[in-house]
């Protein structure tokens, strides 16, 4: 693998790219990162992802690999040999596929309506972003990562919306860390890896790209 | 892998179901097939997923797989040696996982609004349906399955819809075949396989259960 080209095609805020670094990060692969306007998408974005026309997008020699959590299994079987993400028994690694698809299948829609939406929609996303959230909670228990003493999949999966909760938080006005505490100490916890803490962007950036995306979306 | 006891928790309609059965039928697993009333689902269906209390559940020596293509992956990983279900190469892997993906995404809800909904609304699942069809029939090419020459992840992905055809163009008043005929070509090749042909449920019986549910949701 001495002569891959790796490139991946992001944006900052998000959370699913985010999932691409911190894996990129984990297995020591090094790669080449580029910067998507998502108003004014790349000509190779579009070439790469067709289908979807979204980032994130891994292009590994050329080829690419699109949908992040497609993109982490990826990258787990081709660097094989460096920090393990996913469990080896077959039963755990089908729990984490559940739980990383559970994240993938509620809490983007949710959180968004957290910040575009006002009243009564508001408070039921709220109400059901916190639901989630207490969920993921119990399915960690008490171990210091989803999926036991180590750092992996599931962990990866989730992280990247931490970076997002201070902008939850603001314009939903509640405190996750009231409600969740133990998913609190979690994300704290893995925000100590380096591969983690240079991953994600600083939590106020993010609050000031939604208050900017509140604008365009015309809510503020 | 002599005294496994395998569970199956279906429905029979379901095409997330018929992944299941067909994956068990590739891999020469026995099962116990336990049928579920959706209307009144059993104890042991919401014991086994409690999070999102729907079939297909496949259990193995007493624990639950929820959500079908992880249902297969678990099938694939746990009894390897016999007909392999994914490609080997990692790329080739990624692009299974993302068609499957694509499939889940959208298919089942366009489906859905072609038999329950009218109008505008309707009309616009159609073409939306048509259209992903039409992706998925670019994507299998010439090839004889979605994998190549041998049936694979994809082909157990999507073929469940097939039963379901004639229920969407009784519906829909359109017909897929005209619309799809290689893709209509692929599910006739599929069919001729026993795992297949096995696994779903004949396409009157699907369209009948479908006048039911339209009859129970007011519309009929």
């Amino acid at each position: 693998m001495v002569n891959d080209e790796v490139i991946l095609l992001d944006f900052w805020p998000s959370m699913f790219g985010m999932r691409l670094r911190i894996a990129l990060a984990e297995k020591e692969v090094k790669y080449e990162y580029k910067e998507e306007d998502l108003w004014n998408k790349s000509t190779l974005l579009l070439e790469m992802n067709p289908i979807h026309k979204k980032v994130p997008v891994l292009i590994h020699n050329g080829k690419p690999i699109c949908e992040s959590i497609i993109g982490v299994e990826y990258i787990e079987e081709v660097w094989k040999d460096k920090t393990p993400l996913l469990p080896s028994d077959p039963y755990e690694r089908a729990q984490a596929r559940f739980w990383a698809d559970y994240i993938n299948k509620r809490l983007f829609d949710l959180g968004k309506k957290i910040w575009s939406t006002k009243g009564e929609e508001q408070e039921a996303a709220k109400n059901d972003f916190i639901e989630c959230l207490k969920i993921l909670e119990g399915a960690l228990g008490e171990k210091p990562y989803f999926g036991g003493d180590n750092f992996g999949f599931v962990d990866i999966a989730l992280i990247g919306y931490y970076s997002w909760f201070y902008a939850y938080e603001t314009y939903g006005s509640f405190s996750i860390e009231a409600e969740c505490p133990k998913l609190v100490a979690w994300a704290k916890r893995c925000m100590q890896r380096d591969s983690v803490a240079n991953s994600l962007p600083d939590q106020h950036k993010v609050c000031e790209f939604v208050s900017v995306a509140r604008q365009k979306l015309g809510i503020e």
